[in-house]
């Protein structure tokens, strides 16, 4: 039985699966800091596979979800913003060097895609779109069956497209992206900026968090209520674009902020249907929330590697 | 030695083209007027297949392309505003009945993306995006080597994205769209309201159309060369969307609207580097104009039923 090594690399703990590769269960997931006194995210990443290579049968391969913008050509991530040091850091070559087996590397929401599609809530559809919605706003894209990755990797940046060139600024800097308005850190900044304005609120915090906000828009408080109808709102004009682009089967909301559906699915939904073409793009669509959860990127780098294998 | 028979349907003029399967460069090309006298535009689409159905060999089979959108896997056009009456039109099985081959439909801006990617500008790229622009702004999308469809087909609607939600009206009745900006249309209604609101201007007429817009602007009247300069101002942004959605090695513009490129080429590139998340997407990008001309649909068609025959 040979067996397959699977990571999902964070800015704060990168987790370790092991698989044996006719089983679909992980055999067990193991998790450590991704910064640690004295040594590098590279030295920890060794680490954690080194301590969970299996003793009683081969490995096949090591696939590795990264956060930011990978080449999946080369294996090499181009920028991690929330790991410090890492650009152009030729991570395949060194884990192949240290370890001997075949070794993949790519975006992390983009195997999380390859998990939903294969083992979560898009099984069956080969057009599909997954939107992780947290601090930012990433996905993938899946289209007639085979993921979309682009001439070196960097396609699906899901969250920068404008939607309003004037709008508010994003995360990458630029004005009006989708992620500015529908993702956590844009619910946050319309929440502290309409305080700063002296809009009422029962947030008693200067500086909410998002889960805050949704805690008190739970409660009824007005300001946290349209903040969340506000990114419904745009998330509905971006996913109409993508509607447009892709005309998919299925589209899958997972990450935190998505946990709060029930805050932004209406007016979401409302805003779908108002900017949508026509009704063909929204008939045997299934719009749904992610199902594996944290795992879904290991889940996604197994079935990612077992694609490259075969 | 077997035949192809393609067809371009357009709104004014069906163009037919009869191609040997081994060779690229068609036979013949006819053309006829899609109205006339007691036909329908399906009559004439038989009438003009039947006239140059080769009596020399056997015909493998027949793809048209059709304005508007069409459902690839029923072969059906599901609606074609130039066409009056175009609504849920069976066109595969209409002609397969007829004619005892096998028939395929598809998208006139898609079977030109084919055409421009097997034979075209975009040769040795795997992924690529092509945009008509002249009334309305279409296009297509190949991504890993394959022509992006969707789940129905009606996929790669490129202007339907909203760039600015409360922007000007598009031809499909929604607000903001890519194309009510940087489409012959959007280019138009720019300057026939500025004309209204009083805006000096060296053209006497007073709805001039973009053909007589870009001569002006070539003339050097201030308001025909800005018009132009807006359209590729949110060309740039909507190209950097796609760039950031798809990762593509090459772009490549075509129809009416390209033919006064230098007078949008520039503002459009500013946009693109002012919009783009990073450097890399521009690395490698080759932007160029269509080589195919009005002849991308026919061509694109003939690759198509050969990738489909084998």
């Amino acid at each position: 039985m040979k067996a397959i090594i699977t990571l999902d690399i964070g800015g704060t703990n990168i987790r370790c699966a092991l698989f044996h590769i006719e089983r679909n269960e992980p055999l067990f997931i193991d998790k450590i800091s991704t910064v640690a006194k004295e040594k590098s995210p590279i030295e920890r990443i060794i680490e954690i596979i080194g301590k969970n290579w299996p003793k009683d049968c081969e490995v096949a391969g090591i696939a590795a979800a990264a956060p930011g913008s990978v080449d999946v050509k080369q294996n090499k991530v181009i920028l991690a913003p929330n790991i410090a040091g890492w650009k152009n850091i030729k991570l395949g070559e060194i884990l192949q060097k240290q370890f001997s087996v075949k070794v993949l590397i790519n975006n992390d929401a983009r195997l999380a895609t390859i998990g939903e599609w294969k083992r979560g809530a898009g099984r069956g559809h080969d057009d599909l779109l997954y939107f992780t919605i947290s601090t930012g706003l990433g996905g993938g894209v899946i289209t007639g069956g085979k993921i979309l990755q682009g001439t070196v990797g960097v396609a699906t940046e899901v969250g920068h497209i404008v939607l309003q060139d004037d709008g508010p600024i994003c995360g990458c800097g630029k004005r009006g992206h989708l992620e500015a308005f529908s993702s956590g850190t844009g619910i946050q900044n319309f929440v502290r900026e309409k305080i700063k304005e002296g809009f009422p609120t029962n947030l008693k915090i200067k500086n909410p968090t998002t889960k805050e906000i949704a805690k008190a828009a739970y409660a009824g408080d007005q300001l946290s209520r349209m903040a969340f109808q506000r990114a419904g709102y745009y998330l509905g004009i971006g996913v109409a674009n993508y509607l447009h682009i892709f005309n998919p089967s299925c589209v899958i909301f997972g990450g935190g902020v998505s946990q709060s559906a029930d805050l932004f699915l209406e007016p979401f939904r409302k805003s779908l249907e108002q900017h949508v073409l026509n009704p063909n793009y929204l008939q045997n669509l299934k719009i749904t929330l992610a199902e594996l959860g944290d795992n879904a990127g290991l889940i996604g780098a197994f079935e990612y590697m077992k694609q490259n294998l075969y």
